[in-house]
């Protein structure tokens, strides 16, 4: 027991029993005809794996692995396509060996033999990448892979009360993070869905959307100062709340993938743990009545840090409720005052819109949401549920995966339209026709959202990888024919590098690829992602 | 009449008859001894400048002009070194050439004539820089300047009304700007104090903090995309409203002040114009409970669009109020609902500690804001005169300048004793003792805060410059060996490169070298800021 190899999390959280049946229940609702057979992951043993082509210098011996289930539980992330190759015993590029340094020291050593031996370097965080991040498809060239962990990293250093800030070691885990800072009653305030299985570090290293749907909610606002090994030296920012002196340097390394450095340290920005909470949903008739509303949330200053609006399929599947348009989900909290006049607004803004406002919920928690985070934690537990229902799912062939984008309101609808036709096609042709698309806007900003999808679709074992890519890639082509960015906060990889290339301006790539020369002058870091193949 | 080519501004609104009586008065207060004899600017013919060492293409003749004034203007910026040296006749390095490129294919022309001719290139907005930014001392090793000034590529090219956004481009000032923004009903909402003279080019090339107190104030916060011109091609970012595939693109170019190429436009994300307002003021018996009340306003969730603290010698000297630790001055502001409220917890949260609250005014603006700007107008009016009402004190020997940083809450104290024990040490030696140092904080973050020093000062006529140097010198090791930032807001320029270098990691300053050299192959671009001199 322990962590999966092969799916999501802990293999003692797998779905089965009462949550199987009902989950196999759903999706005979919309998939009658779909064949359930559930398929088992093969044994580490049986898959046949290759020895490692290095070895390990007797001076790193001690915080390397090269045990067979470390190597493949690296090999790849959380996305389908990585949970499908497991469980059907396809092995692809695995690491030769895994590190699991205990401070910069051991990595610093580590960096020396890779650049020095001409080994690929892969940091891994959590490994919920789903974008083959963490995967070791270096191309030819590398006499090996050795992918660091950063679990053993993964401490408190100190915790500034004045200042409301935390120096954190970056391999720490979600939980492990908010269980450190609980005692001095701070909080980082950062739960994507991965949270349990996701590291401040890869959070860094990929620039993460957040807890919050509106104000700033990306990982890069709560950041202090960066300290990044590079295979040049270490790279450590000033620590100041907000610098104006040349470019910041924590831009070029916040969303570098592991390709320049690995962010071994932050200084992060803390928020106390809010006191009160409003919270309600409104129901829509259309969709984009629902948009409106957010679009106006969103300008309003009223900061709601719930904002999810929901489709009607993605109402109906993750939120059991039956709408024609839209369900908002919307919530605001504070440490710092009631949010009963704010959450009039709220409704107000709604009703302005069309919106059926449901009931409001107000909490008020005194000592700072200890107790009364159980209904959240509730709502989180679903939330953090989810993964493990997609591994339950696809060991059952259904293609269950998500796409993320993010765009103006203005090319909001044009978009919505375009990529939900494109999907239902490609479902149309690669499954058969039985589908479904969903979309929710998780993040909304004054000039534009972020719309995620859900696809839901038949899929036959043994083709899966190859029906998911073939949709994906097509909806790729629809989001950046119409203004949408490739990733809003799933990170770049060896996924999206095709539509990536095409996004970002030529002349910022030819510039960052000297960069990265400079700071990685043996082009170990991450190869095959983010920028040009030969910049290395 | 017109632009002063010495000084800031318009010559006709120079501060002359009852405005200049009033300040000397008001100087004599504290400079009891002050030699207050008027010093006037020399006539432009009378500098004995050198001609131009280059000869214009006749290709680019109509967009250059070697006019001696136009030279002069272009020379330097608006600190008090800048305006000193004006005033004493000393020309120091002069740009050969001012180009006013009307459109980017000038601009591309300029660029490919000055990197094949080896002419540094300086980009010029609106000419506020207080750093050396803009000033032409490039080194040896250029065959001479050329000065691109941005001010005839000053047209919003197009309002996106659903996504609240607009296409700028980059050299228009702010008056302007706001001005072709209003017909639409939109605003940016940036009002820095250079707001009249300053351009969002100039704003996004030094990474401007704005008219937001708390919450996200910097320019950057507002960009949508960027559109750069670098002599190796044109850099063009998505529009998005926000994106997380890898380092952000316009992250490089944000603060690289005119060294890794030439903003040309960017999609701005704007605002509505505030129709309802509260205000009011608060006294603090200590300025460190103002800065604790500052602190916990900035945590609050209430993002007061103005929460200036201004010590004792800064509200006598800036708003005529005496009070024994501090003078806070706090605003709400909303498009979207009243802040009655808001501005009651305000109030209450600047009483908890220890604050007196003066009376509390509402204003609702119905139709947004057209006739009720009057107060603020007047207010900003005031704020305005300053940089005028500096040249005048200056022009009467007084050492009037400003220095800013950035530091965490729990450095704070230390840096304030620190700083302004050292400025009035500094004082004390190159002035005799006579002059006043004072503080206050502009902007607030949940982690610490940018405080604002004043020094006023008696000087020498014939020594300013050398004088407030060495103010400036120690002021900003002190603030160094503190924990601040070089520059919260002023950039770095020329002469902040000594401590600016001390602050960066020196492996992002070899990889932006790297990067330099990609996209600035001659490394004609501003040298001498920012990047090491060999960078280019």
């Amino acid at each position: 027991m322990g962590r999966s190899w092969w799916g999501w999390g802990l293999d003692e959280e797998a779905v089965q029993g009462q949550e199987a049946r009902e989950l196999e229940r759903a999706v005979r609702s919309f998939l009658p005809e779909a064949d359930l057979t559930v398929h088992d992951a093969p044994a580490v043993g049986s898959l046949g794996l290759a020895r490692p082509r290095v070895v390990v210098p007797e001076s790193l011996a001690h915080v390397c692995s090269v045990a067979p289930v470390e190597r493949v539980a690296h090999a790849r992330g959380k996305a389908l396509r990585d949970v499908v190759r497991n469980l059907e015993g396809v092995v692809g590029p695995v690491p030769d060996v895994v590190a699991f340094p205990e401070g910069e020291a051991d990595l610093e050593r580590l960096l020396d033999w890779c650049s020095g031996a001409n080994l690929a370097v892969i940091a891994y965080g959590g490994g919920s990448s789903v974008v083959g991040g963490v995967e070791p498809r270096v191309g030819e060239g590398f006499a090996g892979v050795v992918t660091v962990d950063l679990s053993r990293m993964r401490r408190v250093l100190e915790v500034d009360a004045v200042s409301g800030a935390a120096s954190v070691q970056a391999g720490v885990l979600g939980p492990d993070l908010e269980g450190q800072l609980r005692p001095h009653g701070w909080s980082l305030r950062h739960f994507p869905q991965s949270f349990e299985f996701s590291s401040l570090g890869g959070w860094l290293a990929t620039r993460a959307g957040g807890h919050f749907a509106t104000g700033p909610t990306r990982i890069d606002a709560m950041v202090e100062s960066l300290r990044v090994v590079t295979p040049a030296g270490v790279a450590e920012s000033a620590r100041v709340p907000s610098s104006g002196a040349g470019p910041s340097p924590d831009g070029v390394f916040l969303g570098s993938e592991g390709t320049l450095g690995v962010i071994t340290q932050a200084w992060m920005q803390l928020r106390e743990r809010p006191r009160w909470r409003s919270q309600t949903s409104v129901v829509f008739d259309r969709f984009f009545d629902g948009v409106a509303a957010v679009r106006a949330l969103a300008r309003s200053g009223l900061e709601p840090a719930n904002c999810r609006l929901l489709d009607a399929a993605e109402a109906l599947i993750n939120a059991g409720t039956s709408v024609r348009g839209g369900l908002l989900v919307v919530g605001l909290e504070s440490a710092d005052h009631p949010q009963e006049a704010a959450m009039e607004r709220v409704v107000a803004l709604c009703a302005d819109h069309g919106g059926r406002v449901g009931r409001v919920r107000h909490s008020d928690e005194a000592g700072g949401g200890g107790g009364r985070e159980e209904r959240s934690a509730r709502w989180r537990s679903a939330f953090v549920r989810m993964p493990y229902q997609r591994d339950a799912l696809v060991r059952r062939s259904v293609l269950v995966e998500t796409f993320e984008t993010a765009c103006t309101w203005g090319a909001l609808e044009g978009l919505h339209a375009r990529v939900v036709a494109a999907a239902q096609e490609a479902i149309g042709q690669v499954c058969g026709g039985q589908g479904v698309v969903t979309c929710r806007l998780t993040h909304a900003y004054r000039d534009g959202a972020a719309p995620y999808f859900g696809v839901y679709a038949q899929g036959r074992w043994g083709s899966m990888v190859e029906q998911w890519d073939e949709i994906k890639a097509r909806v790729s082509s629809a989001i950046a024919e119409c203004g949408g960015t490739i990733t809003h906060h799933h990170a770049v990889g060896r996924d999206h590098m095709r539509w990536y290339a095409g996004e970002r301006p030529g002349v910022f790539a030819a510039g960052m690829g000297a960069l990265k020369r400079e700071v990685d002058p043996a082009g170990v870091l991450n190869p095959g992602v983010l920028w040009p193949a030969g910049a290395g």
